[in-house]
């Protein structure tokens, strides 16, 4: 099975564990079975992996995830990059181009789609591989995968089938319904969109054709920047004639607010929390290294990250973004290929922050132009090079770095670090990358 | 008017902004009429400044306390510092032998004493002034304030007057009663009685002589250690005969728990924190560095400091004793003569701590036998003492010292650093203070 996950923006909904770098899809909130907790791209390639070993998957999204991607994946896993944000026709017609160009999959071959993030059991990977296997067949142009209503939602799309085979062609599609008019949809027979769907490579590479001027993937990559951003819903599904829809009954859930998160929790709570017998149906999940102690409360999700601390009745808590956008804060963690920082001290004219280094990374060769910095390492050993002078480090030793001065760390063992920032203009974009010599 | 202020020992009733090291009447949360904020001890401070500009203030304490009431009060407060904890009646006994022996009052003046930690309003400190000036006709040898009880209290012990005159003799004191009692005892006029009382000092410093064999302040402070354990009122008040009581009508509250405490709150919120329009009844104290979200929330209370976050319904944040007892926890911040630290990083082998110095202060000349540290000025400027030699230190200089290094700093303007601790025991009670030449 060839799969492609549509891997979306940073989401607000979410906060503070998702925020302008991490989306929602790598917070670590899922406990598996021996213990440990995984993220929603994590729990979903397992389950690919489970259900098909050999699957080719391409995560097609932004430059911004990429890092956060190889950290909880591996390096293993397909990335279609875009360089900007295009909306999914685009993003799709890339993913295409990087199958056939880089991985050299044969355009005859079927190809399923999904977002990165449904909340879905073995099943439905199952339904997938036999949404590609209804492709392969090549009864239809697009074969999409119906979801069985569990409710009159006014979230969703609305697919009408011609009839309730399990695989049926599409009579029409409908927008986000009302309720009422979401219930006589579903008294029809009409399914949930999404967002699932397959095709034969080809189809979508000749649709890409013919909307965009490119020669390959490489081509279509440089160009990025210049298409105009649409939806495969409507450059795509809207104008085609010959679809089918394949049922899909199993459970499939969109964890989009703290709501529905909260609701696949295993468990009352991750990270350090304790709650008295008098709280029902609260969750709560810390990554602050403090404790909670929630005592008293009904229906409240109570989240707390190095960026703030949420806490919601479950219901207002879709509510959210307007009071997240109101926040004007700089990010205080992130996920980076070489491992994450956290801002642990802000003042006017510094910034302290806690590096932590895989074992084996190492960050670009920098500079700044505005800042001086001073490392001290806390833990673990490796090499700094500092204006092309190398040397070994261990626990306990300190660099210092004058503004302008190239400087980065290789990490031998997992090595952390607390580097101080000081200047007067401290900004995540006052940063030069030079190449390493003999790296 | 001399009065002492009994300022109690650190509660856990107010976790997470009362720890081990910082009490109640310590934590900043009332609005001033500039728009800053002050504690419970700066309030009353001020209210007895307004009302007596010439009041003798003598605070009596725990030594842990001291930096406290110096960095929020002043160096010009008086402090009684009791060696160790021994109840109300040792401490009262040193605070007045304290004020005979070195501020040098006459034994014939009369002395109110009261906590530290009422909420209450100016009329309340004229009442004190009144009570002092009734403890000078000598009419009784102990005249104690009576709160006119606003409903049948369960948490104090209630004083019996003889008439119902604003001064009366007492009939006689009873214990904490239930409730249908405490009914029965203000249907008789008693009074709450609030451990506020006035006397000639002489009056105290006879029975501490009866009881306790010392000749003088520092003979009675040399010794504190090896006194028994006993209350004011069981040493002192239940077996005297010669009492009066004055009626206070005006406000009084005793603070204790997160409910009576917001209730005497001005505003919704201290620190960063947004409410949307569906919360009722919720108050958010932050002493954090990023924002509050609360949404949708009724009658709660949310508390968050560098020790935790509390999220209660405020009916139940009177039962939170045990909870915080269960969590084992280093102090994470405190405030110190010099100034205050906070820890911002704990890791297995180091601990990163901010730390403020005061214009003009420095720490203890110190080593510590298991732990290397690294200091990063981020800001200000000072000297450095390390080994003996002597250093000029400003924003960005960084000290490196090996265990068994003694070091200080003394800041010239306010100094802020980074201390980076490393090594494999790392406690607070490794640290051997020594003296500093020459300073």
């Amino acid at each position: 099975m060839n799969i492609i996950l549509l891997s979306g923006g940073s989401g607000k909904r979410l906060w503070p564990l998702s925020n302008d770098v991490r989306s929602k899809q790598f917070i670590k909130i899922f406990r598996t079975e021996d213990g440990t907790y995984e993220s929603m791209v994590q729990r979903v390639y397992r389950q690919i992996r489970k259900t098909d070993a050999d699957a080719t998957v391409t995560i097609a999204t932004s430059k911004a995830q990429v890092s956060a991607i190889h950290n909880q994946l591996g390096e293993e896993v397909g990335i279609s990059v875009e360089p900007c944000r295009r909306d999914t026709f685009p993003a799709i017609a890339l993913a295409c181009a990087y199958l056939t160009d880089v991985q050299g999959v044969d355009p005859e071959e079927a190809v399923v789609v999904c977002p990165v993030d449904p909340y879905v059991e073995e099943d439905y990977f199952q339904a997938l591989k036999e949404l590609g296997e209804q492709a392969d067949k090549g009864e239809a142009n697009l074969v999409l995968m119906g979801i069985a209503p569990t409710y009159p939602s006014e979230k969703y799309g609305y697919i009408i089938p011609e009839s309730e085979d399990n695989i049926s062609r599409v009579s029409c599609f409908k927008e986000k319904p009302d309720a009422q008019t979401a219930k006589a949809y579903i008294d029809q027979g009409a399914l949930w969109n999404g967002g699932v769907f397959a095709y034969k490579l080809k189809y979508v590479l000749n649709k890409a054709h013919e909307l965009i001027d490119f020669a390959d993937y490489q081509d279509l990559f440089d160009k990025y920047g210049t298409l105009t951003k649409i939806s495969f819903d409507y450059a795509v599904v809207e104008k085609e004639e010959n679809i089918q829809v394949m049922r899909f009954a199993g459970q499939w859930k969109d964890l989009g607010t703290w709501n529905t998160l909260t609701e696949a929790m295993k468990e009352k709570s991750v990270g350090d929390a304790v709650m008295n017998e008098h709280c029902k149906n609260v969750h709560i999940i810390n990554e602050m290294d403090v404790p909670i102690l929630a005592m008293g409360l009904q229906d409240v999700v109570i989240s707390a990250s190095p960026e703030g601390i949420l806490v919601s009745d479950k219901e207002q808590s879709s509510y959210i973004k307007p009071f997240v956008d109101a926040i004007d804060q700089q990010i205080m963690f992130a996920e980076k290929s070489w491992g994450s920082f956290k801002v642990i001290d802000v003042e006017e004219e510094s910034l302290t922050i806690k590096v932590t280094l895989n074992a084996g990374h190492k960050m670009n060769y920098h500079s700044h132009k505005n800042r001086d910095e001073i490392w001290a390492v806390i833990q673990g050993t490796g090499r700094t090079i500092v204006d092309g002078m190398e040397q070994r480090v261990k626990t306990g030793d300190v660099i210092t770095m004058q503004a302008g001065c190239r400087h980065t760390i290789i990490a031998e063992t997992e090595l952390k670090l607390i580097e101080v920032q000081l200047g007067k203009e401290i900004t995540v974009h006052d940063k030069q990358k030079f190449p390493l010599e003999n790296e």
